[in-house]
């Protein structure tokens, strides 16, 4: 399969060895796919926007995802949706926080327009008493499917139903929510579970519209009874998660390039150890390369091959596959480049850690969790950053 | 053993989640206990301040490092030492990048004054040549004593003792360096070929100061031959090291506190699982704590408590473990509370992550490697930082 190996001149790493390029159109194609398939089912596609977009960074996101119509956008913690708020300072644009309603936080969701997803009665309780003395306000609670980990559970569902009245006096309940836990291929029998007592739940109480979501915006898309009022896509937005059977499949786009400088080729004898603890032992005479990407950088030291537990992960240079030897370390990785030929080795400056040759989802695959996506996307001086626009504008026009 | 338990002023979060307090005395105090051995051996203590001084940022520690006279500095990249010359712009402060001098860096180096540890005999032409035309300038040989990582190996050494005059014309080569690679509790074998090594390469070289360094600083100490002319500690000043018999042991301090927000409390019965691909089953009926830190925050994924590899991390509320139960999530992390008294619990509103009840070592132990102390010192915008000094004048005077 013939692809292609994006040509970084070095100005464009300046004096940095990573240069990290941002597809913001791609997390756009990807959103529309989501609504395409929300559409069908008559619900609302919102957004979840946390851990800056799991790596491409609100401030690229969000106003492009408005621009197409985006209204719902959900976010893990407080400060998360005061950053969004200054992004969208828009009525229409109604943020949710994941996380719930910390102590003392109440005045901050006020003055920012901001609408939490409360995990127990007592923050229903102190939200609702906050909106009495401050004027109403809207909420949704999240309900606890037997995730266990976090919404209300079965005894607080009945303490709900039964003091509904008196504990959203003040309250707007927008949406119940919910969150299933278990996607393995296509087993839904732990899902169908906890659609079955979603289900139970809100029929104890008052009707409200509801939403569900999952890990890897998986399940939603293949079953469209779970798709409720709303889906909530958040990793699948950029293509980061790690189930290769993910539902958008092949339109998705990837989002995220990541490239490093590689330095000092070297030969090292078969049978000798690479890296720290003499982990990795050289199959054959190996040239090896350093790259200037360690986990430090989020290139996880899951990754690492080693002896006891080979992983296969590799990098590509110029056209070749270059795997992975030994422990990632801090601050470099050592990859073995024997199968690269020496007039394409010497002008190699630089190697794609992620990227159209390198897909970001077997990463996520091979380090058991999309977190790869989150570690390679954040704040990191030690990388030049572009949008896959201001690249182009840069350096391909 | 009685500890202490640090009280955070709900005010000292203000709108965030987390608390961090890096204590720059302490890492001081550490430095000066390396040093302490160093003048011991007549040797130099140099301070390795790579990845932001492992989380405790280079602007807090360098000066004060500087101020009680340490001279020698070495970071990791380029992009640092720049940051690092811009903290210290003193010409007696020495400052070496372990990762070399990449293609079309010379310039910086020569401007900012910094020093590479070069890695090949590509590095040391390149930048002997630039300096034949500019100037010239310092050099470290970084030789490579079969960790096969960094460094030239035999065949490039043989190439240095051939033509060492010529690849040096311009150069004043201040130090030969190497890296250890395999610490295993007393087994010093691997250690002490590498010094056999390392003494081979040397004495086919003209005569240079030597420095030598291991992980987890832990070596150095144990066996002053291995101390050379310079030792150059860096994991060891923070305190960050995994391994439980650290050389420096109960004179060094820890460096780091974290603290974060908890919520919403409730039961789960026994035989239920908890959280992302129900891989934790609880094994009594079970208090449940959401702890506001995730693997997003740092608090690697590693430390999960699953059914299939149990580890034992706990966090500390109020007097109490508080052991971590099934996946660490994205942005949360869930607790067991059960052994915690109700009104003790009804009163708590933060769990401590990392301080004097929690020692970070123990979480390197149980993760496998020091990253964590890397990141759960990195720029997160959902923390709150202090320096301890600044901690104490705001909140404990």
């Amino acid at each position: 399969m013939e692809k292609n190996f994006r040509i970084i001149p070095d100005k464009a790493f300046g004096f940095k060895p990573i240069v990290r390029i941002r597809d913001i159109d791609a997390v756009v194609h990807n959103y529309l796919l989501f609504k395409e398939r929300a559409d069908k089912t008559g619900s609302i596609c919102a957004a979840v926007l946390k851990a800056e977009v799991y790596g491409l960074q609100m401030r690229y996101v969000a106003p492009e995802l408005y621009n197409v119509g985006a209204r719902y956008f959900f976010v893990a913690e407080l400060f998360e949706a005061i950053s969004l708020r200054e992004i969208l300072p828009y009525t229409d644009a109604k943020i949710y926080t994941l996380g719930g309603i910390l102590n003392n936080e109440e005045p901050y969701f006020k003055k920012y327009n901001i609408i939490p997803c409360v995990n127990c009665i007592e923050q229903l309780e102190r939200w609702n008493q906050f909106c009495q003395k401050n004027g109403n306000s809207s909420v949704i609670i999240h309900l606890d499917t037997h995730m266990n980990r976090l919404g209300l559970l079965d005894d607080e569902v009945d303490i709900l139903s039964k003091n509904y009245n008196d504990l959203t006096s003040n309250l707007k309940v927008e949406f119940y929510m919910s969150h299933l836990y278990d996607i393995k291929g296509d087993d839904f029998t732990n899902c169908n579970k906890q659609i079955k007592i979603l289900k139970e739940y809100t029929d104890k109480l008052p009707k409200a519209p509801i939403t569900l979501a999952c890990t890897d915006s998986v399940i939603l898309l293949n079953n469209s009874e779970a798709n409720f009022d709303m889906i909530r896509p958040g990793i699948g937005l950029v293509g980061g998660a790690p189930n290769a059977g993910h539902p958008i499949g092949p339109d998705a786009k990837l989002t995220l390039e990541i490239y490093a400088k590689i330095s000092q080729i070297k030969k090292i004898p078969k049978g000798q150890t690479v890296g720290y603890g003499g982990s990795y032992t050289t199959k054959r005479d190996t040239v090896m390369a350093l790259v200037h990407i360690g986990y430090k950088d989020g290139y996880l030291r899951l990754l690492s091959e080693l002896d006891s537990a080979p992983k296969g992960v590799y990098m590509f240079i110029n056209g070749y596959r270059a795997p992975i030897i030994g422990k990632i370390s801090l601050d470099a990785t050592t990859v073995d480049v024997t199968d690269i030929p020496d007039n394409v080795l010497k002008e190699a400056t630089y190697a794609e850690v992620v990227g159209p040759n390198v897909d970001i989802r077997i990463l996520a695959d091979k380090s058991g969790c999309y977190d790869i996506m989150v570690a390679l996307g954040s704040d990191n001086k030690k990388i030049n950053d572009y949008t896959l626009k201001e690249y182009k504008q840069l350096f391909e026009h």
